[in-house]
């Protein structure tokens, strides 16, 4: 149990070196010995959770979902906007969910890891929005695949944006103001006169997503290490 | 004159030899060998116009502005969805204007070739929309400045998502989306109902304003190579 503990804190020490260095420098340039040096593992360590560079960048795109868990709100459209708003909190801090973004977004990423982290956002913004169609949150000719087509690339687009003039300091501001430009499009009006857009939201969503993730996590990982005896 | 056309000429082939090289590859693995190899031309004559590879890049950037001129509209509103439409419809067909999209996004580009491209668009926009704001077609609560940040910043982000997802193949009909989710929060209604938003435009938008830039474009070489006798 010890040692399953520790193979669990060594595989994460190597996902997160992983993520700073391909988040600093981008996929091809990354290499395993700088992964190994900041991790401060040994390079069997490091091949038995990983065989390859490219299993490091799967396993960083695979953590990025992993470390928030949003808790339902009653209203479909706030948890859209804490979802959008948490994301940039966390994509300003946490290089886990930078890197991925890295590794999603450039123009070869797709033909090396396919495109399955952006039809992951995708379906999940969608779902929510089927979800607000449901309670009525929806003004009548809204399309909840298309919406979610529209909400999820205009917040890579700000993201963007953010990140190569402004190295991403004014990320929440801008996601808040891409969420006002869009809801009054989507949302009945008395459900858009109660949705809070506040950038100082994203910060409070973040930690209270992150603490939940860690609480499941906890769970998670002692499920992981009950093997049989 | 007739060696300053030939000039001219040499210089358009191989700056869309090398938008189609950039294109392809990227800027990294783009070499002027394969450009010299498309555009048919000495090296001689390519250094003569472009010292460098950053040159050629640089020139490809610049490039994209130049063929393409949207004549003023009526309603500046229209304009604004215009220059969206047209700008889809061109970065399917012209290796310019892609070319210029994957050499502006890269996250290494910014530190290459600045941001001056996207600072381009950003102030093209926020000038269409203050010109929208003088002839009373926005609601009141609108920040031209702030606007034209997001509309151009989602417009990055959907031509990034149809790129990867279907290779651009429903870029029009995505921006018209975009168009669709964003105008009602800025336009004021009389003028929000009678915005054309329709993907089928693009071609004509597109059309029309390159056929313009053409003539504009036999004026200035004509004022280019009247050199003093």
């Amino acid at each position: 149990m010890v040692r399953q503990e520790r193979a669990i804190r060594t595989r994460r020490a190597i996902l997160n070196a992983a993520a700073s260095v391909f988040d600093e420098r981008g996929y091809e340039a990354a290499t395993i010995g700088e992964v190994l040096t900041r991790a401060g593992v040994t390079k069997g360590a490091l091949y038995f959770h990983f065989p390859s560079k490219q299993a490091l960048a799967e396993g960083v795109l695979a953590e990025q979902f992993s470390g928030f868990v949003l808790a339902p709100r009653a209203s479909k459209l706030q948890e859209l906007v804490d979802m959008g708003l948490a994301l940039a909190y966390r994509m300003r801090r946490n290089p886990v969910v930078s890197a991925s973004a890295r590794l999603s977004l450039g123009q070869e990423m797709g033909v090396i890891f396919g495109t399955w982290t952006i039809t992951t956002w995708l379906e999940a913004t969608e779902k929510v929005l089927r979800e607000a169609r449901e309670q009525g949150e929806l003004l009548p000719h809204v399309d909840p695949a298309e919406s979610a087509w529209v909400f999820s690339a205009a917040w890579t687009g700000v993201q963007v944006y953010s990140h190569t003039l402004a190295g991403r300091e004014d990320l929440e501001r801008r996601v808040s103001a891409l969420f006002e430009h869009l809801l009054p499009s989507i949302a009945v009006p008395a459900v858009l006169g109660k949705l809070v857009t506040d950038p100082a939201r994203a910060a409070e969503v973040a930690a209270e997503g992150e603490r939940l993730a860690a609480e499941a996590g906890e769970l998670g990982d002692l499920d992981e290490v009950a093997a049989p005896a």
